[in-house]
């Protein structure tokens, strides 16, 4: 089979979540990843939960609100001022390291590259940008546009009509196993990064492929395309 | 203002879905509590995921997954036998110590107490039924006939024409945060009951009334049926 586009998830795909947890340590020593990771739980349940009762919010409005419950949680008092700056390491994400060299050799392939995320676009085209790699990509698609998040079918749809692709014919790749999951059951081509030892979730669909990291990308879209029985 | 019927959440609320601790800890020990944690929150994420791709599975199966996928997470072999015993202590969870007094004073009121909850329907009968707790509900509504979890508030419609009540004259317990949130969002009356030291769940809507425990209902009733105002 041949790929035709390969569309990215951006928040713990090509850009590493928990480098925020350096911040959020100067800010709250010994501490730093714990908020980290209960601060990205309560972020994904609450574009989630806001999906499930259609009262969607811009992503930066979700990150703030999983930012305050987290450091409620802890009993941690944070100032407005903290807030803002913890939030707007958001926008200042590292990429993974082996993510510039990946898509500089994917672009090599001469195929559409794109970016479908949760983010708003504002975050998006920062986060990107930030990271110098705004030239890598054809297009950047927020959530914005539907007002709702993945995994809603919506979401998944509207990169399909913006890549002017079938489903089918798109690589979608994520290391979000619950995306890649339900991308597959929307019916993308699915590879899932598998950068840790991590498990896959479990409700009935399953990516195609697996890799260890956007540096396996690139090789398994020429093994497809070698392999028409695939 | 007063309150025509009461609906209760089972899981978390007059249950304990803690309780499965000790059946973990003893098949896996060190592990219980971390076990029986993930465990719940995997079993939670599932509902909204399915919920999100219109994939319903009862909760039986939902919580098996969500068993599978910890003790994969953990790396720990489950076999055969030893899940469907763990899955079965899901249907054997000790009500909390107040609960069985708490809903006896309720009962005096004489309003109609019922029972909406993401489990099947053979699960709810079960697990109330195990504590003797049956003569005190007039119904038990499970997720079942709408095939889709909570948030989604076509659960909260079906207990609403269960009850043949308005929404805003039935008072909602639980306390999970989310579900009070979302429940208060479709416009019950709604009171969290936050036991521990527990943080309310941020995504736009809030509980109107909390309680430390289900005898902390009764009182909150009366006061609302003395007070025009509220």
């Amino acid at each position: 089979m041949t790929i035709k586009g390969v569309l990215f998830d951006l928040y713990g795909t090509l850009f590493d979540v928990h480098s925020v947890a350096d911040a959020c340590e100067r800010r709250f020593p010994t501490l730093g990843r714990e908020i980290s990771a209960m601060w990205r739980r309560k972020q994904l349940e609450y574009t989630w939960l806001r999906s499930l009762v259609d009262q969607f919010a811009d992503f930066e409005a979700v990150t703030e609100d999983a930012l305050i419950y987290t450091c409620e949680h802890f009993r941690l008092s944070l100032s407005g001022t903290a807030r803002s700056s913890l939030c707007d390491e958001y926008l200042r994400l590292k990429a993974f390291p082996e993510v510039a060299d990946a898509l500089e050799a994917l672009s090599e392939q001469r195929l559409p590259l794109a970016i479908l995320s949760n983010g708003s676009r504002r975050s998006i085209d920062a986060v990107v940008g930030n990271a110098g790699l705004r030239m890598r990509f054809s297009q950047l698609i927020s959530v914005d546009e539907v007002r709702t998040f993945k995994p809603d079918s919506r979401v998944y749809a509207l990169a399909e009509r913006r890549l002017e692709l079938r489903r089918s014919d798109i690589l979608f790749v994520s290391s979000n196993a619950w995306d890649a999951a339900a991308a597959s059951h929307y019916g993308y081509r699915v590879c899932w990064v598998n950068r840790g030892d991590g498990t896959l979730d479990r409700f009935g669909y399953r990516p195609h492929h697996t890799v260890s990291g956007i540096d396996g990308v690139s090789e398994l879209i020429s093994s497809l395309a070698g392999d028409p029985g695939r």
